[in-house]
C-alpha cells in the first residue's frame, strides 16, 4: 500500500505553496485548433484520439506545477467507449507525471454495483486507477462502505458531495432535516468516519466536495468535518474568488491554509489566446493561466492565514 | 423522434402481460463456465470478450419475452475501457433485438457536466444510445435539467433516484424536511415537472427509482406521483415478494397493474442449474428463470387488480 491519499496530497501542496488541482474537462467544444481533427464526431476514432493528444499536452504543462488533476468522467463517456480508452492514457501519463488524480465521477449504488465502481478506479489493481474518486451520498451511508473499505486497502482518497457549487444546491443539501441541513447530516458520517482514512499529517483522506461558491457554508462545514479534506470547485470560471475558495480551508503547521484542494477547469485549460492553431502560443497561454491561478490561490492561502 | 419511452414501454408490457426487467449485471464471479475465458482479469480483452459473449447470450434468451434490459454500469466499468466497448456492443444488440434498454448508471453532475452524461446516453446519435437512464437528484433541480432536456428531443427516458432498495436508503432519503422526507420532496418535483415526458398511454417517462424493499413507501410514493413511471428494484435476489414489487403499480385501462417495471437481475442471470458447461443446459436454466420471475410479476399484477 502507499502512503494514504490524504498525506499525498497535503506534502505536495505544502511544498508547491498553493492548493490549484486543474479539472480535465475537455469540452469539445473548447478544444482549441491546434487540436481538433476532423468532424470531431464524438463517437468518432479521432476525436478520442485529438482529445487524449490535448490531455496528454495539459499534462505537460502542469507536471511539477500542480499537486493533482480532476478529469471530469462525463467528458469522457460522452464519446463513448473511445473516450474512456482516452481517459486511461490520461490516467496513465498522469502517474507518470507524479500527478495525483482525482477522479470526478460522483459515482454512488449500493452493495455490489458499488463494488463494481471501487474496483473500476480504486484497488490497487483497477484498470481505471485513481489517487481519489467523487462519490454520491444520496443512497445513505452502507452505500459509501464499499468505496471506504477499498480506499482503506489501497491508501486512496474519497470525496463525498456535501455542497456543490451549482444555484440548485440547495433544493436538497440545504433542507432543514432533523435538527441540521441535509448536508449537516452527511458531514456528520463523513466525520465520524474520517479516522479511517486519516495520515500522518493530521488530515483525512475521507474528503467533502464543499463548493467555492458558498463561502459561508464552507466554514460551518470545517466545523462539522475538522480533519477531512476538501476538494473545492466552482473556482474560476464559476465566479468564485480566490478568498471564497479557501474559505473552508485552515491553518497548517508553516502557517498557511491547507486541508484541501481548490478545482478550476476551464479557466486554465481554455484560457484567452489558447484557441491558437501555434504550439508555442498554446503552451505560453496555458503556463500563464496556471500561474495566474496558482498565484491568486498561493496569495489567498498564506495571506488570510 | 421515436415515441415517447412511457408509451414504448406500456405498451410492450400490456402486451408481454408482465412488467419483468432483467437487469444485466454481469458479476465476474457468477460468469458460468460456459463462458469464463482465461484468468478473468479485470482489465484483460478476453475478460471482456467473455462477458459480451455472456450478455449477448442472454440477450438471445430474453428477446420476445420481457420488454426491457438494465445494464449496470458499473460492472462494465470495473473491466476499464474494454468493459465500455462490451458495453457499447450489448447496448446495439438490445436495439436489434426490440429490448428497450435502461442504462443503470446513477449519473449526475451540474451543468455542461450533466450535459455530458446526457450526450453520452440520451440523445439520438449517442455513443452509448439506451432508451433511458437512472440519474440522482442529490445535486439538486438544476441538476436533473439537462438529462430532462435531452430526454424532451431525443423521446428517452430517466429514472431519478427516490427511495432505493438498500438498507441504509432511509439515511438520507427517508429525512424528515419541511412536512415530508427528503424523497418526498424529489417526488414533488417528478410529479410537477412529469407532462414534460408524458406520452399517450397516460404516464410519463420521467420515472422514479423505487426499491421493492419498500412497498409501503411504494404506495406513498405512487401518491405523490400518480403519473411517473416506477423502476422497481430489490425483486429476486435483494428478497423483496412479488406483491410488495408491484406495490407501486396501478391499474391500468385493462384491469391489470401497470406503470412501472419490476427489475431482477442475479435471479434470472445466475439461476440454479446455469453454471455448467452446456450450452443447451444453461439455456434451459436461463428460459426456466425468466418464466418463472414472468409469471410470478404477472400474477401479482393481475391478481392485485
Amino acid at each position: 500500500m502507499t502512503a494514504p491519499f490524504a498525506d499525498r496530497l497535503t506534502l505536495r501542496t505544502r511544498e508547491l505553496g498553493h492548493p490549484l488541482c486543474v479539472g480535465l474537462d475537455p469540452h469539445l467544444d473548447g478544444l482549441p485548433s491546434l487540436f481538433r481533427r476532423g468532424s470531431m464526431a464524438p463517437g468518432a476514432k479521432e476525436t478520442a484520439d485529438a482529445v487524449a493528444e490535448f490531455g496528454l499536452a495539459i499534462l505537460d504543462r502542469l507536471a511539477g506545477k500542480v499537486a493533482c488533476v480532476k478529469p471530469q468522467m462525463a467528458f469522457f463517456e460522452a464519446l463513448g467507449w473511445r473516450g474512456i480508452e482516452a481517459l486511461d492514457r490520461l490516467l496513465r501519463a498522469a502517474r507518470e507525471r507524479d500527478l495525483l488524480v482525482i477522479l470526478d465521477a460522483k459515482r454512488g449504488d449500493i452493495g455490489s454495483t458499488a463494488e463494481g465502481y471501487a474496483a473500476a478506479s480504486l484497488r490497487e489493481e483497477a484498470p481505471l486507477r485513481a489517487d481519489a474518486m467523487t462519490v454520491n451520498p444520496y443512497l445513505g451511508r452502507d452505500s459509501l462502505e464499499p468505496f471506504l473499505a477499498a480506499a482503506e486497502r489501497s491508501g486512496a482518497g474519497l470525496f463525498v458531495l456535501v455542497k456543490t457549487s451549482n444555484p440548485g444546491s440547495g433544493d436538497l443539501q440545504d433542507l432543514p432535516a432533523a435538527g441540521q441541513p441535509v448536508q449537516g447530516q452527511v458531514a456528520a458520517w463523513l466525520a465520524e468516519a474520517s479516522p479511517r482514512l486519516l495520515g500522518e499529517t493530521g488530515w483525512s483522506g475521507l474528503g467533502a466536495v464543499v463548493g467555492a461558491t458558498w463561502p459561508e457554508q464552507a466554514r460551518e462545514a470545517r466545523e462539522r468535518m475538522p480533519h477531512n479534506l476538501f476538494l473545492v470547485p466552482g473556482y474560476g470560471a464559476q465566479g468564485a474568488a480566490p478568498a471564497d475558495a479557501v474559505a473552508g480551508l485552515r491553518a497548517g503547521p508553516a502557517g498557511g491554509l491547507e486541508g484541501g484542494i481548490v478545482s478550476s477547469s476551464r479557466g486554465v485549460l481554455f484560457p484567452d489566446g489558447s484557441d491558437t492553431t501555434s504550439a508555442g502560443d498554446w503552451e505560453r497561454a496555458i503556463d500563464r493561466a496556471v500561474r495566474r491561478a496558482a498565484g491568486e490561490l498561493a496569495h489567498a492561502t498564506s495571506s488570510s492565514s
